[in-house]
């Protein structure tokens, strides 16, 4: 097919440019040009064919819901991402759809974001390698992807007008970071900005982001999409780098930009070039190839469900369910099971499995009987389905409770406000706990929930998040141990709400967010500010147990190196470990966290088996962004190479030295005395000058002094020199600046 | 006096704008105009006859080196406040100087602040009380002084040249509400701008700063004064209004200002302006009265510093000293004092109490022993010195420790990085502790240290914080009784320097820092975050008990109130009680402190006496600053003031309900589905249209779904009607938005 752009007018581009309606661009067959058919994602296909929406309130022809990132997250199994991806990909085809909206690689800045079951994780490099992933398995099915919400969309309150106010190394070191590798490693058909303002200006409308940095720097050569309805000013974010619009406006916003490069306000080159990235999806476009594997994915999507689930806590190894004495299963979501979050993502299920129909296969003789426990969405008598649940607790052997958050309580289009369970919820936990010998809690939520009133009173936790629609069977897989859990948290479990780093800033206030915390997003806050959690990041329990030894690191170049460990499988069941290399530092002129994750591997062990295993951890794992110098820089010093059980604790650690960049301060005379007196050719000069001119008193007054500068040194030379006059020649000073000027 | 500004030439005038050198201005007998002599304060004259400096480094005549602002904010007390401002223009006087740099009332954002010890406070309401109550002082003695440094410079570290980047509502509500109050109250002479950038303009440069707030909305007429070297772009300070240079530049920046106007960048009249406000200062001239009152000004200072110390604990009464056993004084603060901070404030005093004298005078026969303790400065040998205190302490009935930071812990010009006392002295006060029958310590310090360590281990804790020249006596007045101590906390003492507000942001990098924090400064920031500290803000012991009742709040008008509270001394002794009011509410659309100080009086009480108190509650007592709006906002709703023993324990509390301001958000169709339907007109009208035009069963489902609206509301309405359609016509929405523009 070749697509002769020149040959069109104007208006025939420009109408290329936006939506024929919700859910599919405009054909234009004279150039071949067919429609594109996209569809929301990301964790299954929402081809709606009836009437459309964006915010999952009309149906949508039924596909199979596989784990949502919430879950995808904990597994930090790539290979779980990528055949979510394939799996999408294999459906999206057979129901016709072009492009699957999807994944959404934002970082988890506040856990009371309605959104986070959309997202991986609190940490880019999870969410990155995760994201690439799933573009990866999505796209070698055909479909194109669209990671998005790009950029800074992290919470749901006024997330159409808000402006994240967030400064360039956050941005570039936490909220960019997932982006970046997945356009740079699976180069997504398309980016979708998102509706929020980074710093005044509308993603969408954002040059900045969509050209400079997207496109320039990374190399994306897709076509950058609006989020549904996040176009402001058409001809703006046209100029800006935001191709195509959806849905279409009838045609307001192509007259728009006709109009606009009639009067000159806009390049027509401009045009063309938007034309030519849209056009480009018209790779995508392959015949449908009809009929879902219902089963084959109803399967799949239970067995990568089993890898996403994280056993918090065990006591006594009371989980996996070996014994014979009686079950009692509670809680509504046993039989009406939360698997999915509400809006953009709702997914019509080919089919649902229930834990408690699942429970009952895998008991087998054992005897397993039930009670709801409370109500849900509101309706119901709390007080007589509590007396209920205690009564079957009190007779059980052990009491599996189905506890978590219910569709009101969270979704896309708002943000939580707490962090606890249900009241009725909380009463329920305690109450069984004290009737049943046993109880076992098992949560079902997007967002992080408080453990709070009842963590120490409960023997085992397992944490589903949100596991899709065979998410009941692949908790009971993992409740009789069938599959021995491997998950480990991809957020942190705080203690309270208000020790979260934006608790104060978030969800902002007159129009703006101000990520105050900077950085210190996630484990990097808690370790930093050394403040006690309930679970770390990257906590997790399995049924077997896990050794690490003999960490080295070895330097493969002035600042990337390699990481080798051997982990060995210390129990008597096979299991999954996840390795976790952390680096730690002070070096460079930047506030740094404590620690932060730069490598993960998950390795399957059978019992009593011992492997080798070899991270690599690139440049990018020990820079930070420099700002003034808009430049990635490796700060010359010490740098400890971490393998943690998890963010807060350190398993065994190794050290590397590292030249890094050397970037001595260009001199000037408003340049500090501080930056004259450590530069390296500079302050050794100065300093014999200075000596050279005491009298003896001054040079033994300066001797026993040897922080008297410590007081001037952020004074610019040119005030300083009022202070010591002729003592430092002012040739000498203009000589250094121009030998610093030349090393730099 | 009559200076004709018209007949001078644009040089002449141009010359008036800066110093002539360091410390005054130029003279012009033309029109009459005298030299203004200038020097550094706040809480003593420092005036230079000798080489010039403003770091401290040069020595200056003696003069009464009064209690620095760290104390007087201790005292609660404008009194305290009022008279060092009153004796520090005496002295000015007779020294023959017309303006005294100061008061400092910068918040104290940090505790690692170098200068922390020239600010009074963490809240803006104590510093802009007692800022005016020094400035009403000084100036009625004749000498203007000099408010400062204004603005949002609150760290030593590149402050001369960092940007502080900090929202507006925080500068209205935190870093600017002190100087208001001094300008509008006290009418200071000058204002001297800092040498910070504030949100990446320089202050010295900052119009909105020094014209827009200063002087149209607060009313200012004297001069703006550069900090000593703050002015980068002579001619864009200027314009920003930033009249007087200091010091001056030996004629270059005038030759810019002339080239300026002549090249008809600068408007002649800005100039003019500029010097009839530096001439405004000649009303500061009088005849020097010769000779200081050195007896009767070190007898003041005394007894003003004994108002200032702070009791932090007090076991079982250890203190006021009243036994007859044997002293032991340990440390060498007790023989070399530490009374002042290094710097541009630091005073040649003219003669230094030490607290040994003081103890042995008010001991009589009481058997007093020495030792020094711990070295200072790094010299000498502390395990030695520590062997020799335990010995002493050991023998005596109570050992009193003179502990602190000595002049290299802290000084302009750097910030700390650390809130310990040097180790020598942990070790030294527990050894004592462990080895005397009770233990007491001393504290002398400009910026908060930690008592972790030692706390826990001994009977009393004096806070002195730097107490000038006469500290010596006071304290030992307060530690036998004579002196009945009454000082607050103006600054919370927290347990971990990682719990302070600031902590991950101070003192910022790559030349800004990032007030995160916000609004949440000092106390604020804890009681929000229900953080334990050490000790609160507010917080004080006395040698006799109060008791505080009969808490009542009347509305005096639509949002001012007056409170009436009843305190009595309940104990034996005659002291100083302070009543501490402060609001707390959650009205309104931005994040409130879970309570702010709002009013404080200091009331003396004899023993028995109860006393009926009653402060005022103006309009900013209940206030917000909208930032869209530009304006103060009152919000309706309820509010309770709350009497605090300290700002984290509330005595007795009463409630308030303020109609406040009704502000409706003004509808259009970029306004949120939340602002339409939370209108109180509009949100009425769309129910029952939307109502009308549904089925019965959408009616039953949106009845059954009250947060049905939830998802949706942060949508502008424009994208709202892609969903509902015709369900709203344009036509009620174009009449609604009239209404409001009305109603606004």
């Amino acid at each position: 097919m070749t697509l002769d752009v020149g040959a069109l007018s104007l208006e025939q581009k420009a109408a290329l440019l936006s939506g024929r309606d919700f859910w599919s661009t405009r054909s234009l067959p004279e150039v071949g040009a067919e429609s594109v058919v996209l569809t929301d994602g990301p964790h299954g296909v929402r081809y709606q064919s009836g009437e459309s929406d964006h915010l999952g309130i009309h149906d949508s022809e039924p596909a199979t819901c596989f784990p949502p990132a919430v879950a995808v997250g904990a597994s930090w199994e790539p290979e779980v991402a990528e055949q979510v991806g394939a799996a999408v990909g294999r459906e999206a085809r057979a129901l016709g759809v072009h492009v699957v909206l999807g994944p959404g690689v934002n970082i988890k800045r506040s856990p009371l974001c309605g959104r986070n079951f959309e997202y991986y994780s609190e940490d880019p490099l999870i969410s990155g390698v995760l994201g690439a992933a799933h573009v990866r398995g999505l796209q070698a099915e055909g479909p194109g992807a669209s990671v998005k919400h790009f950029a800074a969309n992290n919470q749901e309150t006024e997330r159409m007008r808000v402006s994240a106010d967030v400064d360039e190394r956050t941005l570039r070191e936490i909220y960019l970071p997932a982006f970046e590798r997945v356009v740079t490693e699976s180069a997504p058909a398309t980016v979708m900005c998102s509706y929020n303002k980074v710093n005044g200006v509308y993603a969408s409308e954002n040059r900045w982001l969509l050209t400079d940095v997207l496109r320039d720097e990374w190399g994306f050569s897709g076509a950058v999409v609006s989020d549904w309805g996040a176009v402001s000013n058409r001809v703006a974010a046209l100029a800006a780098g935001m191709d195509l619009e959806m849905p279409g406006s009838g045609g307001v916003t192509d007259a728009e930009i006709v109009a606009a490069v009639r009067a000159g306000e806009l390049d027509e080159a401009v045009v063309d070039q938007a034309v030519g990235r849209v056009l480009g999806l018209q790779n995508r476009i392959e015949a449908p190839t009809g009929g879902l594997d219902v089963e084959g994915d109803h399967a799949l999507a239970r067995s990568l469900a089993a890898q996403c689930v994280t056993l918090l806590k065990n006591d006594d190894a009371v989980l996996p369910l070996e014994g014979t004495g009686s079950l009692a299963v509670i809680g509504a979501f046993a039989t009406s099971p939360r698997y999915q979050g509400g809006g953009s993502s709702h997914i019509t299920p080919t089919r649902v499995d229930t834990a408690l129909d699942a429970i009952r296969e895998l008991a087998g003789d054992r005897p397993v009987t039930a009670a709801a426990g409370f109500p849900i969405d509101g309706s119901g008598d709390a007080a007589a389905l509590l007396a209920e649940a205690v009564a079957v607790a009190s007779a059980a052997e052990v009491a599996v409770v189905f506890a978590g958050l219910g569709d009101r309580e969270e979704s896309e289009g708002f943000d939580r406000k707490t962090l606890d369970l249900p009241a009725e919820q909380v009463a329920l936990i305690r109450a069984v706990a004290a009737a049943a010998p046993r109880t076992v809690v098992v949560l079902s939520h997007g967002g992080v929930v408080s453990l709070e009133g009842w963590h120490d009173r409960v023997d085992a936790i397992l944490d589903g998040g949100l596991l899709g629609q065979a998410g009941g069977g692949a908790l009971a897989d993992v409740l009789f141990g069938v599959v021995n859990p491997s998950g480990h948290l991809a957020e942190t479990i705080p203690l309270r709400l208000q020790d979260t780093p934006a608790y104060l800033n978030f969800p902002g206030e007159a129009g703006h967010v101000r990520y105050g915390e900077g950085v210190m997003v996630g484990y990097r806050y808690y370790s930093t500010v050394e403040r006690e959690v309930r679970y770390p990041f990257g906590h997790g329990l399995s049924y077997t147990t896990f050794t690490t030894d003999a960490v080295s690191v070895t330097a493969t170049g002035d600042d990337t190196a390699t990481v080798a460990v051997t982990v060995t499988n210390t129990g008597t069941r096979a299991g999954k470990h996840v390795v976790q290399v952390y680096v730690a530092t002070d070096a460079g002129s930047v506030r740094r966290p404590v620690r932060e994750l730069r490598a993960f591997t998950k390795v399957a062990l059978e019992p009593g088996e011992t492997r080798a295993v070899e991270l690599t951890l690139d440049r990018r794992a020990f820079a930070y962004y420099d700002v003034p110098r808009g430049q990635w820089v490796v700060a010359p010093g010490e740098y400890r190479i971490q393998v943690g059980a998890n963010a807060a604790e350190v398993l065994a650690e190794a050290s590397l030295s590292l030249v890094g960049d050397v970037l001595a301060a260009e001199l000037s005379m408003d340049a500090t005395v501080g930056d004259w007196f450590s530069h390296p050719v500079a302050g050794p000069a100065l300093m014999r000058t200075l000596a050279a001119s005491m009298t003896p008193d001054q040079a033994r007054q300066a001797e026993q002094n040897p922080d008297g500068l410590k007081m001037v040194e952020s004074m610019p030379m040119r005030q300083f020199l009022s202070f010591v006059g002729t003592a430092l020649p002012t040739a000498l000073l203009e000589d250094l600046i121009a030998q610093s000027k030349v090393a730099g």
